[in-house]
């Protein structure tokens, strides 16, 4: 698994408070803790914390850079935002993320290019958010065709059919997993699969249970990347359990141990 | 998800000795202690604790009955104790197991038709236990095949495909998933799919937690069933967030109870 940590996002008060007061300090631990408790990529998000994303969102990612050479998720909905932050980040990050509408798609996929990057490519277009299986796997044909055309090799594509919460649009959940099956016929091999898990519990009472439920049953589908919480032990645990499970790393007592010394 | 509780089997010590010193009262607190925990139908397995198990085993199920009517399942590689158990059982139960070798299993489905029994067939025959997919689906084929002649219909017809420890055989687990997904092929409706779920995890250290990682695991791949202990509650939350997330159990911020109090 590929797991981008979620910490640095405005939308937290630590990481709010430090964009206000130009704290880098707070962000620099959050980067460092993060890659302790397993954290392969870092995802940066200004959320709501900035009046001024496109200076903010370098300003964070200097600050990382400065404690580690981590590669970077720069998450942005705006071209602008991620295009300051292509300005100063050192190491090939993955842009998250475009929409799949073709045009859309296209101008970020020649970004992609132009870098190196890698993309994170949403099923979702103007047509909003798929309501089953099948919107989903034909945004996610569009996304693989127009990847193949631009010559994007596919271990730099992140496809994200996008879980909503489940206490408010419970099939959705299900359908995901079913879409995750599927994917796993669009090309062989496969691009990247990716979630914004804490998505699918947002607004509900038992978050990390959900979360970490979720995940394994996503990654038996063929899911092997998220984006998500580090210092959430359990779910740290849940996921390399399932790892273990699926034959990706091998079984010792200490399997759990084993993989955090890596 | 049918919950079939595992704990009333003479490898436990406190059922050994309530089978030693006859006292059917423990026997009958893990009976109800089981339902109330959520087990939908109890095992029942005489394991190494008696020389006679053709005698201990009608033993067992006339104390449970003096308390319940749960569906039981009379578990044993004997069909003499698979006999002896259905002279005296109410309801009928389902049986537990015939291996897939066509003789076999001709005489276990007769049986079932003439009881209106269900019956747990695994993918095992004279050749030994399956390494891979294929010879799993094989022997599957098979079983749906007989039970179709036999006149069985799948709602009484239980497959299970045999999931080895961890530790010894880690590459199973990942195919016993890929086999479950293959499996939901096999017939419109497909039979039920079964576990003896400890097995995955026997001789670990973290056994409760690979317990439940797999289960789930299992579950998003189209496992509908398991022998499993009801009192392990992390285990059951586990399996309810699973059921919940696969839209088979209504969300409310109190799933977790509302699933307990049906």
């Amino acid at each position: 698994m590929i797991v981008i940590g979620e910490r640095i996002n405005g939308m937290f008060n630590d990481v709010k408070n430090a964009i206000k007061t130009q704290d880098k300090e707070i962000i620099q631990k959050l980067a460092l803790k993060q890659i302790e408790a397993g954290a392969n990529v870092l995802d940066v998000n200004v959320g709501p914390a900035s009046a001024k994303p496109e200076i903010t969102m370098p300003w964070l990612i200097e600050a990382i850079q400065e404690v580690t050479e981590t590669q970077l998720a720069l998450d942005s909905p705006k071209l602008d935002v991620i295009k300051a932050g292509m300005e100063v980040v050192k190491t090939p990050p993955i842009i998250n993320s475009t929409q799949a509408d073709a045009q859309k798609m296209q101008t970020y996929f020649d970004l992609v290019n132009e870098t190196g990057a890698s993309i994170i490519a949403l099923t979702v277009d103007k047509q909003g958010v798929p309501q089953d299986v099948d919107r989903r796997m034909e945004l996610a044909s569009n996304i693989v065709m127009s990847a193949m055309e631009t010559g994007i090799t596919f271990d730099r594509l992140f496809i994200d059919p996008i879980i909503l919460p489940v206490n408010v649009a419970q099939p959705q959940a299900g359908f995901l997993l079913k879409t995750l099956a599927q994917f796993q016929y669009l090309s062989d091999p496969p691009p990247h699969f990716v979630i914004g898990l804490s998505n699918v519990s947002q607004g509900t009472i038992e978050k990390k249970l959900i979360n970490r439920i979720f995940l394994v049953m996503a990654m038996a589908m063929g899911l092997d990347s998220a984006i998500m919480d580090p210092f959430d032990q359990e779910l740290m645990d849940a996921m390399i359990t399932a790892e273990m499970l699926m034959n990706k790393q091998i079984y010792s007592d200490s399997f759990l141990t084993a993989y955090r010394s890596i």
